[in-house]
């Protein structure tokens, strides 16, 4: 009986972040993924258990510091770079130079906009990478499936982008719905802000208290207005505010949007149920039910809620997902699956951990 | 030297909730109200240490119930009303047919519909009183405070309404907003759901997630249609949808408008605080900076931004307090001082607790 | 090629409470478990998507009344009972006359006293199945495996129990600590109080706070007593203390004791790391390491640390658990490998799910 | 008519921390406490709203730094000083050579230890003011209030330290518990840790969770063992272990201890209840029942509970406080009215907030 997968070589760069951690928990699991090099650089030569006690029961491989690895003797299958936006291109192409036969999964912003123009204009340089930037597939995986399959670097979307790009995208491509009246309300728990120690993430900062942040300017934007405005065929500005909660887990999207003609909410609601029917990752519940961030938690699924609103012609929709799984080491999972040519959902079958 | 003010009697009819015990914690600091009867139906014959053994220390009537008061007796000067929708309207009637000179502040949903088929058609049934509904005052103190004065029994207003209000009532009577464009994204901590042991109210349920609830038909819209209706001189339909954050205490609307004409956000930032410019209880923050839910914690106030939208025309509004202060038993003290000729900040000068 | 596993017919009895979440959020996930049977009284006729709506994705029967099972027709290979107190010893007996070849894990406390007298004397009652007590087996399963794979009815330990006896059974069979100076403080959080709506489990009554309960007369201390006492070859009463934190899941027990003799500290922590060295659920770390909570959340894993008081002789032990996995529904389902015949640790390898 | 109180010119050194927020809260609302001088070394030049968004509302002085201060034109009658370890010592002789009126409360750890070599033991070098640190007067206000009133210098105790030595000083003093059987089982919100921004303290860290920390070496333990061995006549060393709780704040001390001789748990109830039966912000619950730190939330006020152990001989005491009043600000200002010659509860009259 010929043996179908063979294990193969797994890296994360950046390992000492939440999506780093989230990656091995989610690596540890899967029964094809094989561990071989772990970086960080502030904790290079220390064990993963110094940085994560979690996973103190288990071996792993011991925190290199990037300077140290020599890519091509690495001999990656496919590597996870979770680190800071300065470093990524310079990585990543160094990397692939050495390696040309490694695939990458990037969960950074830094190839997400395909146009170096708009790149330079929200991040206020050139891309240090301009080929790769042309070359990387988009890893909004249910929506851009085909496109992942055949890329060798795949930049990982966001997790608000996620979040609000499952609902929304399928409704703009059938422009069901009204692009210029889009106004996306999104509710973020804490750990989508890193594990950079600052005094406004501070447990006694943030908890008992709600406030919304990045008003009018955040670097999301960027990002929604490239897909959004791909998926209507012209340009779409949307209204995003994104809030924080006093909780670890999950994004949710409150979407409000204006049918189209006389498209109702529960047309809408049909439309997107149709989408994603045989999408193993994204549920859509009953009309007028509304996703709860707490139901998808630790899980790689996105839920999706559609209800009518009282003012005449506009509806309601809710997406909830968990901002480190579905929102940015699930979904770089998922597409590690494609990549290597596992099934999509290999590793990633946890059901949510409620309560 | 004359006394100015001799200590009042106070009465709180349903002291065993959430608005009962703030109402305890702001009239025990309050230096003209003399506590002289407490109400709790299932609790009666209890002392108030027994529902909320943070007043352990402090010396306060027993628990009785309403069924064992004479309320001409009591020789109330001021009875605050926190009991639940079915029971207030006969309570409040029969206490002001008994003590006609007892003014009332009442912290439910009953007298605040002015309109009785209005109120017919939200709850379902004709009004008990429909008397005292018209002579009822609208209790959002700021912009309403000469009726407030001059009344006998107040309808203090909902949390959620509140929050609302005071932004945009403003700005519709000043025509500075689209009143077909108004969104409000509400999200609330749990004490707004109040004490009743339900499944859903659990710590389990509602830690570490966030969802929205009522979408669409949530009762305090009907007190939002009347309010901005009229502040707008026409029929007003807003989307209304409140969330349920993990925290205890506090409302954060923020809320989605588009200026009339050329009216711009940093112009309806000027009308708001040029409108609360001398009112002790509503600040409004510089331009383009967001309240947070946390910087208003246990104090009376309520914190407004105003900020630019990147959606050309558009501007988003911020607007926090807490719910159990300013958003009931707070303003209800508020309301009080008016009533009796007290300064109207006395007792309500606690500074938020943050952290 | 012999297939060396069946997939077996699994039901859980009460699975409407935390515990039956837990127990199908790992069976779903377990290969070899096919989930058959599902019983919730109060939701009967309902599907688990209405009670816990993270099993929306997912096929699952619908929930059943016990009055409508037919036990000998379910042919069930194994039952787990989450049953409250008063239901779980009738419903046992029944399931096991009608069906004696099914094998049974009981999560609640019913069976896990041996002694008659003992039980009537915590319960006030006799026992309703005396003979069952008697054949159930202790499902501690780390300290009882052989016991646990013959037995047919298995009394999984309560949470509060495993997280002090993982750490203190092993010393006291050593007589490496004295009986009579064990202090044992406990803290729980939120699901350990189970899914009944009670006023003072709602969020509001327990976030942003810290309480002892159940001082001096816990009925976990008869589960205690017991197996202390077994295991020290006399009788033993120890210090217990539970408090309630604000969270979800996790057990922390800190455990004040003296060394006998000259048995110092670092002997102790040799004893415990000599002992649970090949256990793939009990981890001790390092000496004069703590555990937290947080880093077994959701996995079947405890961790334990020991180190010196500053006090001479005593020695502090720390213990943490997730109570709904190894504290319970967990450890449940490990027994359940062990009662099929299946890998000790087949559907719980899930890494803890941290931050 | 003459006037008896004045306000009195207060500055507030290091108001940029917790404590100094805390000490801002109590003294905007003291009657008589005019606040003159703030201080905040990296945050000197800015507003107070700057860096406490709650202090919005407030006309405060713009931080200074303290190198800009002139102490003896500052002229301050009282000087709160909260200011990081290394910095206190030298400040507070600076102050007090220049302004020696000035009198001086201390939040630091720098003047709790009257013995030079116990400093120098547990901070690792010489006390830098030497005659200073032999001036000071411990803070416990309820239990050393006379030599307080004299004092120029006050050292205001920690809060760990405040919330075990109210409920055990009485007790050791009158002989009444066994001084070598005290286990001290501490639990303190995330306040306590301070507002430096340290991976360890961030939101996602701490939440959901539960640890012990220090164990075995904690510095509040030179306090303890000072002050315990002070009252009981003779060397006392406790077993003290403090743990972190996701919330802000409260402090609860779990006290297991051993009565001398036939003293029952009943009669240290009794002892401890007419030790504080007239202290305003001590109070003693009834016998059986255990205090919550979210029942004296924002209060000055100290709640002990004092229940019988299972074990024979034992009792188990609860101590519950707010650890930024009571344990920090409040006991500060409840000292600086001892100080300055106003009624003790002058401005600390607020009622907990709970919920």
């Amino acid at each position: 009986m010929p043996e179908l997968h063979l294990k193969k070589k797994i890296g994360v760069l950046g390992a000492s972040g939440y999506t780093g951690a989230e990656l091995l928990r989610l690596l540890l699991a899967h029964p094809l993924a094989d561990i071989v090099l772990l970086t960080a650089e502030r904790r290079a030569g220390q064990e993963m258990r110094n940085v994560f006690p979690q996973f103190s029961p288990y071996s792993l491989p011991r925190l290199a510091g990037l300077a140290d690895v020599d890519w091509s003797a690495a001999g990656l299958d496919l590597a996870f770079c979770a680190l800071p936006h300065a470093t990524t291109q310079k990585v990543i192409r160094q990397l692939l130079t050495a390696a040309p036969d490694t695939r990458v999964v990037d969960l950074s912003a830094d190839f997400r906009l395909s146009d170096p123009a708009a790149y330079a204009r929200w991040y206020g340089h050139e891309h240090h990478a301009p080929a790769l930037q042309k070359e990387a597939a988009y890893g909004l995986t249910e929506l851009n499936r085909d496109a992942i399959k055949q890329a060798r670097l795949i930049a990982n979307p966001g997790c608000y982008t996620t979040c609000a790009q499952l609902p929304l995208i399928p409704l703009l491509r059938a422009k069901a719905i009204d692009p210029d009246e889009i106004v996306i309300d999104a509710k973020s728990g804490m750990t989508g802000a890193g594990r950079a120690a600052k005094e406004e993430m501070l447990f006694s900062e943030v908890s008992e208290g709600i406030h919304a942040y990045g008003v009018g300017h955040h670097r999301h934007m960027a990002e929604l207005d490239q897909e959004f405005s791909k998926a209507a065929g012209r340009a779409v500005v949307v209204s995003f505010t994104p809030h924080l909660i006093p909780m670890n887990r999950g994004i949710l999207s409150t979407i409000y949007v204006r049918g189209r003609g006389d498209i109702s909410a529960q047309r809408l609601h049909t439309m997107l149920a149709e989408t994603y029917a045989n999408e193993p990752f994204v549920h859509v519940l009953p009309f007028q039910e509304m996703p709860q961030t707490r139901h998808v938690r630790g899980s790689n699924l996105t839920f999706i809620g559609v209800a009518k609103d009282r003012v005449p012609g506009r509806a309601i929709i809710g997406a909830a997902l968990d901002n480190l799984t579905k929102g940015a080491s699930g979904q770089a999972v998922q597409n590690m699956n494609l990549l290597l040519g596992f099934p999509e959902t290999l590793g990633l079958e946890q059901i949510a951990l409620f309560p």
